[in-house]
This record gives C-alpha cells, structure tokens and sequence, in this order.
C-alpha cells in the first residue's frame, strides 16, 4: 500500500513494475552516444510525414507501439494512458492516443512529463486504482523550435547556454504482480512550483535547476538518505549550465550529488561535435535516454537504485513576451532493480 | 476502497467528500442568469491586471482562495493540487499555483479539465493517496479568443453554431471523512478520445457531442444504471448545437437523457440577449456553472445524483491549420447528495 513519508513523498511497497519500455529518435539522436540502445531511430526526422508535428505523433505512437511489444502486452490489457508533450494543447498525445481507444489522462509538465506520467501510472498500479498503466511522452526540435523560438528556415543563432530539444520519445508500462519485472518504482516525490525569478527563455538550465535541487532534497529528507544511498541522481534537461547550478544549490544546503548525478541532457549529444550547446531538451530527451541508457542497467542489476528527476520549464511565448518570470517543476521517481532487490532477500 | 466496475468506471467507495467550492466570473457572467449564484464577479474582465494571461491567473486564484475559505480549509491540509487551463503550455494555472506551493499536476484536457481533475482528486483520496485535493480550472474570453481565433479589436463574426468562452473559473477541495460533507464523488468513468473527423473549429458542440455521448452510454452501461438514475446528465459546454447531436447519437443507442440532460454552456448565458451564439464553452463554464449551480442544489438535497460530463476538444490552431480533424475527450464524475443518502440510510 502506497505510505506516505515526509511531506512531499510516497513509497510504493507493492512496488509497481517497470514490464515494458522504448526509446525512439531521429537523426541527431543516432549521430549520437547512446544511439545503439535506442530501439528505433529514423534517418529522416520526418518520420515520412508532411508535417513536423505528425511526425511527432507518429514518433510517440512508435514509442508506445514498441514498449507493447517488448513487454508483451496488449493494448487492451492497459487501465489508463498518462501522456503530454510540449505542443500547444499537446496535440502529439492526443493524435498519439487517438486510435489507442484507452482510457486518457492527458498531462501537462512541460520537460518534466516523463516523470509526471511515471509517478501518477505509479501510484495508480501501487494503490490498485489500475493493473497496468502506460506513460508516455516526446519532443520534436522541429515543432518545438518554430512553436518556442523561430521557423527553421531562419536559422538563428543561440547562446551557449541554451539547448537542443530532442527528437524522441518514451513509452513505459507500468504493472501489478509481474513475473518478470525489469524494474520497479519504489517511491514517488511530487514536484511544486519553484521561480527564482529567470526570465531568459534561452537559459532553460538556469530556469529549472532550483526545481531539481528543490525536489532532490526533498525526497533525500522525506526518505532519510543520503545522496549515496543512490547510484545515480538524474534530472532530464538542464545541461551543462543548469548542472553546475543544481551543484551550488544543494551544496549551500550541505548535499553534495557530484559523484552520483548524470543529467539526461548531457548525455544523449555529444555537445563538442554535435554542436548542441549545453545539452539535450525536451520532453522526449529525459524520456528516451531513461529507456535506452538507466532501464537497462537497472534490469541487468548493473544500478539498484536511482533517482529520477526531470524538470519542466513553464512559459509560454506569450508569458516570456509579457516579461514574466519562468517557473521550473521538477518530479522524482525513485526506480529499483530487481535483480538486486532479488539478491539481497535471498 | 475504490472498486472498478465494467470497462472503464471506477466506484469511490469511501465517497471523497466536496468540502469547499467556489465560482469566480466577470462582467458578462455578471449579465447571465447565474450571476447571483457565483461567490465572486468583477466588473472588469481584466481583474486589475495588465494582460488577459494575468487576469485569468488572478482569477483562478481567487477561485482557489475562495474554496479554501468557505471550506474552512489551510492550504497546508491540501495534499495535492490537480490543474489545467485553454492557453498555450497552461500558463493561467502554472502562474496560479506558483505561490500555493502545493505539490502540482499539471493537467490538459482542454474545456474537459473540471472532470479530469475531479476524477484524479476523487481517486486520489478514495485510494488513500491523499487526504485532500485540491481541483481547479478556468478560462478566459479575451485569452482564449486571441490564442485560439483573431485579437479583439479585429471584432471577427461568428457563425451561430460557435460558442463563447466563459471567464470565470471554479475550485473544489475533495477530502476523506469530512465532518460537513457537501456533496460526494461517488465515481468516475475516464474518457477515451473520440473524433468523428470534424474540422469545424467553429462548431466545437459537433465535435465534442459524440465524446459526451460515448462517455454517458459507457457510465450508464458499467453501472448498469438508466438515464432516470440520475437526476441531471450535465454536459459543460456542448450548446445547442451539440445538445442536439448528443441526444440523437444517444437516441440511436437507445437511450434517451432529454428529460436528465442540461448544459452548463446553455445555463450560463442567455443567449438570446447576451449574444453567446449557440453558449458558453472553455473550462471555466463547466467549473463556475458545476459550482455555482449545482453543488448548492445538491447539498441542500434539491438533487441526489448528477453525472457530470464536460468534454474537451483537442486542437490547437497548429493542428487545425495543418487540416487535421478534430478529436474531443469526456470524463465522467458522478456526484451524489450526503443529506439524501443519510436520510436513506436513516
């Protein structure tokens, strides 16, 4: 049954189990380090469609059609689809969606969605509201870029510190009693609203980072752990920029995660010969690089537990044009092998 | 403990209680015949505010303190906050809940999120994840209309099937064991999405209509329940329009709701003299009008059992541009009388 700890946390000790998950991407995505664990990567960032926001939809359908697949799950065995992405009124989940014919909470968490959707899909299996939940989300350079900053065609120039948004996805299924779990999820850390008062839209690191250091620590102090008691604290998007804010912060508040946090962002390009600034961005970079670079170490027992924390930036152009401030969120889903778990009771 | 029943319901068995509500409008809710029900109206749709974004924050605010008050309730008590809104990336409601400091799911279901949070909310606490939530929503006529369609001062001409977007918005607090309860959510039947290939962006009741109707006919048939179980089937703002087609998809199942059926988009303006076309739409006319009208009538005993099914239409003007149809969403919330069910049992 679902306990919460703390004020902000919930453990999960029925434990939901990772079943299914996948990890899609396009062209830059497998000129990258972590191509050969994706499971599908497209040549053409258009995934053959006419459009860059079909294309999106398509590349989550991918998602979701393969996280099936693996798990060996129908769709017809899924209570509820969490899904969101970073389109006005997110129209890559719904079109994604639509011909799944699933029950649909649709979700808003800008970047952060992939753990939004893991932490509802969790508590939902873990206090028997669902058997089986699916999350998912995506981001697309392509729809994003001329939606959030420019068309393509004009090809402008970008500070350092911003970051390239990822042409991926993710799709993971969560279950009750599984036989062959790949991973579960051991607790949840729900996310508030934290504004330190950034207004540069092209410094999203900066924006999000007190989220992440925010969040981190609470669920540090929720559980009584330590930064060790994790193989690996990992946030979704703030690249080089937004890391070397997270580590100040949580300094100052005597936490040093230096030797186990790795951002998604950072990850996913290779910024010196990729040309990508500080790192990857979007919804789909924290939810392809958790499926093709941590699932499979938590499967294999290679981690036993990590923390999870990606963080969504929430503007709008119209807000940034208005001269507001940017607000950050960050959710924490903390995930455990079980093969460890396995070795340790027995 | 919360029980699913047929496909797609789920019975609250603890039946979360409604403890707080609160209803916010402005000058042309002021003018309809719901004015004298809503806890808050302003003479000016702007709310003292420099932008419709920050009116419209401002006035989901005010809905969200408004709640908390009458319910006699602490922020501090609300576990979890469950919100969503019409603009792009959801500004209105991340802005909104910026100062709360309340754990925060962001949430999109277009002018379907009042149920979407509600259900949330109500499984929430059912399931024990929760003690209390928190579940809010609005929208803005001069925010949505600008976003969605043309600026103002472009004073653009409607055909008679579009609807006018409600600014107002509506908050309920949900909690478990309540002393005062005022209502209960006693299930919830989540909606899948519907598109019956509409692209009519100015006909939204044609394109929602057949959502609602899947949505009811799915709820009538899991709890094995007849239109006259309930004394209103409440859609949010489908019109006149989409009144129409949902009694004649329903008709075709062989259920006829005419006697049950109201529209909060019809209630809340008179659109013979407020010229609203076929009536009120966006998120905040189901919230106000859920609040304002009919929560009162339900904890007074005047109603025992409504099923309360706004339906959400999944565009953006990206999507509606690139010729894509028009997929629409419903949830279904079930809300039930405490005086009349006490009086049964008594």
């Amino acid at each position: 049954m679902a306990v919460r700890i703390g004020s902000r946390t919930i453990q999960l000790n029925h434990a939901p189990s990772v079943v299914g998950f996948a990890a899609v991407g396009a062209k830059k995505e497998k000129e990258g380090p972590l191509a050969d664990y994706f499971d599908y990567l497209s040549e053409d960032s258009s995934f053959g469609e006419k459009t860059w926001e079909k294309a999106e939809t398509l590349m989550q359908k991918k998602a979701i059609e393969l996280a099936l697949q693996k798990g060996g799950i129908q769709k017809e065995q899924i209570d509820f689809l969490f899904a969101g992405d970073l389109l006005n009124q997110c129209i890559s989940s719904a079109y994604a969606s639509r011909e799944l014919q699933l029950p649909f909470f649709g979700l808003y968490g800008a970047c952060s969605t992939m753990a939004e959707s893991l932490c509802l899909a969790g508590m939902f299996v873990d206090a028997k509201l669902a058997s089986r939940c699916l999350a998912v989300t995506s981001s697309h350079f392509c729809s994003a870029e001329r939606q959030f900053r420019f068309p393509l065609e004009y090809a402008n120039q970008r500070p350092v510190s911003a970051t390239w948004t990822v042409t991926g996805g993710g799709a993971f299924i969560l279950s009750k009693d599984a036989k062959q779990p790949l991973a579960k999820v051991a607790g949840v850390t729900t996310g508030k609203i934290v504004d330190y008062g950034i207004k540069d839209s092209m410094n999203m690191g900066a924006v999000m980072a007190p989220a992440a250091a925010e969040l981190i620590a609470q669920n540090l102090t929720d559980f009584k752990r330590k930064p060790e008691d994790y193989d690996r604290i990992i946030t979704g998007d703030l690249g080089e920029v937004g890391q070397q804010i997270l580590f100040d912060l949580l300094l100052k508040k005597g936490m040093d995660i230096r030797k186990q946090h790795e951002d998604c962002g950072m990850l996913i390009f290779d910024s010196q010969t990729q040309g990508t600034g500080s790192g990857g961005s979007g919804c789909g970079c924290a939810a392809s690089v958790l499926s093709a670079h941590f699932l499979p170490k938590l499967a294999s027992g290679e981690l036993e537990r990590i923390l999870f924390v990606p963080t969504g930036a929430l503007l709008s152009t119209v807000s940034f044009n208005e001269g507001q401030t940017i607000p950050g969120i960050a959710h924490g889903v903390v995930l455990e092998s079980c093969i460890s778990s396995a070795k340790k009771e027995g």
